[in-house]
């Protein structure tokens, strides 16, 4: 079976972390990157900075118009990213979004004949994100394998979640180790033009008590 | 629960006959087509003409570049359409086709509230083409209602396929009950820019098979 690997890279931590894993496991990286309409570009040119450090063998960005779909206050600029935590799915949450970054994930191993996907899904997500719970990765799986030519003929496709049972403090421990700068990382929902964070919305918070619970220096350029 | 129905439109046969049915059942039909690299845009065209005749709610065209991921003759031009049916997945196969169609018309009809997406597959095509078949519909039904915040909510999301078990001489027939103009309808895999039919590829052969099958003149403009 081919080690080529699909990688899903937004940019962000998590991402960062899955294709250093990646790449340490032995895989040949082709990293897939989405213009969706979010609000800010400076997560995709955190993912390029990314993918070039770790040397991918492709770096593809897919222009995808979610926006035009609506639904999330990432993709419209009408809903404002909230600034304190709530209950339920947040705001934040883009419809499917997953689903579809996976589906292209699967497009793209399907042509290159790779049998692993990689998407950085994790713990501290999956409490409000419907598409970050295992039960949600282990259906897709299912469902690529009947999907795809590579299924109809026996081999298989897995969906790949090496953070998904770790904290951010294990996520963050983990990627030093693996020689990750998390300084060339966007994770805020509203970064500015420069990628320096907000500071406010619930993925810095969720950075910053990662970086604290690591007992590590924060790496991220903040606003202020 | 929403009447709203999101409805795949290419504008060929089978899916001009789902969005009569769709609209026959009550629903208001919200339409989505893809301009996703294929070879020509004579379908997306009869897909506006569809729409406008059954006058859908709304009718979104969605830009998406599978060319860049290549892999199918419908979507890279040095890949030839064959002339003469072959064994196993076709060459006009493109790699996750419906799961990323699907994909994005979950995320719309998590948007729109809508609990029915409706597809046009069919009997004739899932001999070849994987995601066709009935087992891949069923995997992808239970994975939309995972991924969901309809489905975290106890909603749940229908796939609807309501060709799946016809012939195509069943769908012409269903279809020409419905007020259906296949004239209107694009099948071929390489039209031209006016639309005209090769009279020579599978889906011309198949649908030409339907007309005598079902004895209704064969509606289709062909080049010859």
């Amino acid at each position: 079976m081919s080690k080529n690997a699909v990688v899903l890279l937004s940019g962000g931590m998590d991402s960062a972390t899955v294709l250093a894993m990646a790449t340490a496991a032995g895989h040949r990286c082709h990293a897939l990157s989405f213009r969706y309409g979010q609000r800010h570009s400076a997560e995709l040119d955190a993912a390029q900075r990314i993918a070039r450090q770790f040397a991918v063998e492709q770096h593809r960005i897919i222009d995808l118009d979610l926006a035009g779909i609506g639904g999330s206050a990432l993709t419209d600029s009408r809903i404002d990213v909230p600034e304190t935590p709530a209950d339920g799915v947040p705001v934040t949450y883009v419809p499917a979004r997953n689903t579809v970054f996976l589906s292209i994930a699967l497009a793209w191993a399907e042509v290159l004949g790779a049998a692993d996907i990689y998407i950085g899904v994790n713990a501290v997500d999956f409490s409000g994100y419907p598409d970050c719970r295992p039960g949600f990765i282990e259906a897709f799986e299912t469902m690529a394998n009947l999907a795809t030519k590579a299924g109809v003929e026996g081999q298989s496709i897995r969906i790949n979640t090496p953070l998904i049972q770790l904290s951010k403090a294990e996520i963050i421990r983990q990627g030093i180790a693996l020689g990750i700068d998390y300084r060339d990382t966007v994770s805020c929902y509203q970064a500015n033009a420069e990628g320096r964070a907000c500071g406010k919305c619930d993925a810095c918070r969720l950075r910053r008590a990662g970086f604290e619970a690591a007992g590590v220096a924060d790496a991220t350029c903040y606003v202020e």
